[in-house]
């Protein structure tokens, strides 16, 4: 079974704390509000989709354990709570996208006449509830058109894979994006080998991707993130496969740092490129992703390793978290839940003027 | 005044312990050849001319301590010696290079009808001794060329150069070869940042060249390897200048791991790319870089840092410490103590054929 990063029941919430991976498996209770927006701000929850879910779901908990309160005492509570919750972490579109959606509905479900203070919060913790089922299958989805695709112009029966970051059970409320498309390549017997860089600085690929991967028992290779390119020369990667923390209307990718490194190096040896999200994860208000913001990261993240001082003392550092990768660079695809599209269609799909391409 | 990574004087030597830096400047002992190959293996000192330097100079120092032995004796200890020393490290040339120059001095003093052991000794550790003043005059000469033909290119009247692994007093006999360009740049009031990579999984840039450039009060900034692309984007950086393990005949280059990566991403960003190495660092019998031996290490080097495991356990690891960098890329040029070379008439000037192009 893949591994859980989240444990959800009715009034209780409990995420997998990355930050003691993979040392140590420790599930660590969120009783509201507070305690996930400090849980995402220092990562122990990361990953686009599982902020949103996680961040959503301390709203659902929080609200259940809330007696004596009217409709409309619940309503502000939830709308300041979605605006405070959009402010942990910057850059990821989907807590923000979700916290718009979460508004909408609140705003509606507050002015109906006939709903009581029970009525509107049964109605609250369901709709956030249907979004965790809808993010496990929209990432079945996305990892079932993704192998399909590669698998449809791959050269080889079974198949060799470059990811960088984490994108698995990890960062979303389970399967993973780009971890959900090996994940598929594995269930159908096609997937050869998996190359997961380390990720600095924050390591997630040594810490969470090969955690998820040797848990499952796939296959896999770690590698330092300036060793993609040697990689892709001399291991028969077929393609490379990576997530997404926002993607503008034209395809624009903002992703874990290095993505538009290994995007540039992946063009050059004729590598296909594929970003994986959900449709959740596509900000069509933004053109390109010159309109998208790069969160810098404090420095110890790269001048410490697990508290240890590594670099030399007093040198300037510079840590944006993520980097913007050119739709141009894109040559294989972006895959969401609804199939596998061209970046330039991304918008067009999206809005339901056009259909996918497989 | 620059960092000393090793200190000489006939009959002691001592290097700067770089496992220890940042944290600790200690200088430890070098007996003798024993030592220095343990050392040169435990990467207490690293870079390939600063290997041989210690290398050779480890051979002078035990010569000179060596008593009640016949010429004949101290001949066969030196050539036994530098047989040895050159197998502590691969991939490196220098040190072969090296040995090969002292092997033939050796079997040439050895054979001298009226030379004593004394005279032999002396003239064998003279010999050594002339290699580390050569070493850091060709590397003030690097210098000093690389910088004029960087600015001879630049449209700004500083400039900003990006640099990865460490190339300078601590992997040289002094002053540095990539590192070198870059402090002759500063000497010069033209330098306006260098940028330096952390250089995964060693460290050596967070460690050591970070540790450099601030000793000097250099401007620098600390990034991850896999923000080289997005450093070129955004930071108007003026040339890449990195230094060389081995330069095959046509100009192809062994490098620190990561070094192909960010050649390939500089190709795309249209800024020159440059390597900085002493004549002794190119290998002419090698036709092609697909000759040159890639060392790998460990894989605890990238699943631990400073002795703890960051990585998640079991996963596989593929650790090259090298990789080669077409000629191809090899945008701006190979820099050495005779000049400005394009790759393809590396050869030619090396031979004594054709004039360098500055």
């Amino acid at each position: 079974m893949a591994l859980q990063a989240l444990l959800y029941g009715r009034g209780r919430l409990s995420i997998l704390d990355q930050l003691q991976l993979p040392h140590r498996r420790h599930y660590r209770p969120v009783d509201g509000v507070s305690a996930a927006w400090t849980d995402i701000a220092a990562m122990r929850v990361r990953g686009a989709p599982a902020i949103a879910i996680v961040g959503c779901l301390s709203l659902a908990v929080e609200l259940h354990h809330r007696e004596d309160m009217d409709k409309e005492a619940l309503a502000s509570f939830a709308l300041e709570s979605l605006d405070y919750l959009v402010t942990a972490r910057p850059t990821a579109v989907n807590m923000a996208r979700a916290a718009q959606d979460l508004t909408q509905f609140i705003q509606l479900e507050v002015k109906r006449p006939d709903s009581t203070a029970d009525d509107f919060k049964e109605n609250v913790i369901c709709r956030i509830e249907a979004m965790l089922e809808k993010d496990i299958s929209d990432n079945r989805s996305i990892g079932s058109h993704g192998a399909q695709h590669i698998l449809s112009t791959a050269t080889t029966d079974k198949v060799t894979i470059l990811t960088h970051c984490n994108t698995g059970s990890l960062a979303t409320a389970g399967y993973g994006t780009a971890l959900g498309v090996i994940r598929s390549l594995w269930a159908l017997g096609r997937l050869e080998h998996v190359y997961c860089t380390e990720t600095r600085p924050y390591n997630q690929g040594a810490r969470l991707t090969a955690y998820e991967l040797t848990y499952e028992q796939i296959p896999a290779t770690l590698i330092t993130d300036s060793m993609a390119a040697v990689a892709m020369k001399e291991k028969h990667i077929t393609a490379v496969v990576v997530g997404a923390d926002r993607i503008a209307a034209n395809g624009d990718t903002a992703n874990k740092v290095g993505t538009y490194q290994l995007a540039i190096v992946a063009l050059h040896h004729h590598i296909p490129f594929y970003v994986a999200a959900p449709s959740q994860s596509c900000d069509l208000s933004l053109d390109s992703g010159h309109h998208i913001p790069v969160e810098e990261r404090p420095a110890n993240e790269l001048t410490h390793v697990n508290g240890v001082h590594v670099a030399a003392p007093g040198v300037g550092v510079w840590n944006p978290a993520f980097d913007i990768t050119p739709h141009s660079l894109i040559t294989g695809a972006i895959i969401t839940e609804f199939g596998v599209h061209h970046p330039q269609d991304l918008q067009e799909v999206l809005t339901g003027k056009k259909q996918h391409i497989s």
